[in-house]
């Protein structure tokens, strides 16, 4: 099989937002993931920056093994800055030193109701 | 720290619409956000055009200051032909004098349930 | 104002769907709109073409006037083949004599809780 | 007609989840969409590889006919280690001998309110 490296290393998301409560009926908790795919052969090593609308960008690490996807959740992510606020506008960076894809979801669950939203990032 | 600008400085959206209602019961008011991230150094000074079915474009300045995120609430801008008309299709336009990333989003809560959806803008 | 056309000529859609019910509850009905932005001083003229999955292609005509919007909606549209089939999977093609943005978004109310889902169409 | 291929042939999808459950209220089940555009005159050839948190990665083929569009069903896709588990973030790979458009949609029925989510996939 070829494992030829597939995407981009730098991949923007200026919408994201962590609702602040889940709904104790909802089928799932509110969050946002950032989903990263690397069908290549060589671990990616990934800096994820987060913008904010009244404070400097604060960091986080995380990794997503070759041949694999990772699915990062933002709740659960901890920052150079503590874990991210959540009824606040921010953005995301994602660098990688190995070329792979991103797309960013995000599921509400503040009613029983849940709704999604999705888009692949943009790619650099 | 490298701040180099990350993006594009044009940026189309054909799908906006301000729902008339909120329903309320809703954990949220019915909205639309054009959401700039500003990855560089300097600050990004934006103009918006809006197109409509029936009437000449109207315009909107905005700013996303460097290393920032500006969520732009459309039901709160000030056009200069006055607040966006509710319950009519219209599409939008994004310039900026740096390059910088742009997504739509939008938040219906006609019903109690919200419905969330979103996409990259389109770049030139 | 310099009214330069922008985008392309082709886009592409291949998710699309006209759901067969709308819940009388729901606050509107469902639909599909491919949404046309000709920011340019030229009107577009369109041809767009509908794919499925058990049938050879359909095709039907629609226009965007310069330097506005197009919401056009599918659940309305007349084809050579009469108005679109609900309830089966096609897919859309369109062609604009100038370059024009699109995005495709589709509405379900097919419960009183409606689901909105959109993306900016795939451009050539 | 002119039926030139229109597209790329390798496309990807980081986030895809297969919903465990279904509401016996919702209109619909729990589902996702691989959705397929062949415009041109050759008929698709479609190899899909998918990409696991812990796994390595599981395979499967399909066709998309010229002039056609094919709505894959992953919930009902049959892989060379059986079927998509469900509950699992994955992702995928779907490579095309012929140029084709793919885009990527979810159908969430864990609630009776289901919810949409959609993006053209990325791609090379």
């Amino acid at each position: 099989m070829n494992h030829t490296p597939l995407g981009k290393c730098t991949w923007l998301i200026p919408d994201c937002y962590l609702p602040e409560h889940s709904d104790p009926d909802a089928p799932y908790v509110s969050h946002e993931s950032v989903c990263v795919l690397n069908a290549g052969d060589a671990d990616a090593h990934l800096e994820l920056t987060f913008y904010f609308e009244d404070a400097e960008p604060s960091r986080a690490q995380a990794e997503c093994p070759a041949r694999r996807t990772r699915h990062i959740r933002l709740d659960a992510l901890e920052t150079d800055a503590g874990p991210l606020r959540r009824s606040v506008p921010y953005a995301a960076l994602v660098r990688s030193d190995v070329p792979v894809v991103v797309q960013y979801s995000r599921l509400d669950a503040s009613h029983p109701s849940v709704t999604l939203m999705t888009s692949i990032a943009y790619p650099i």
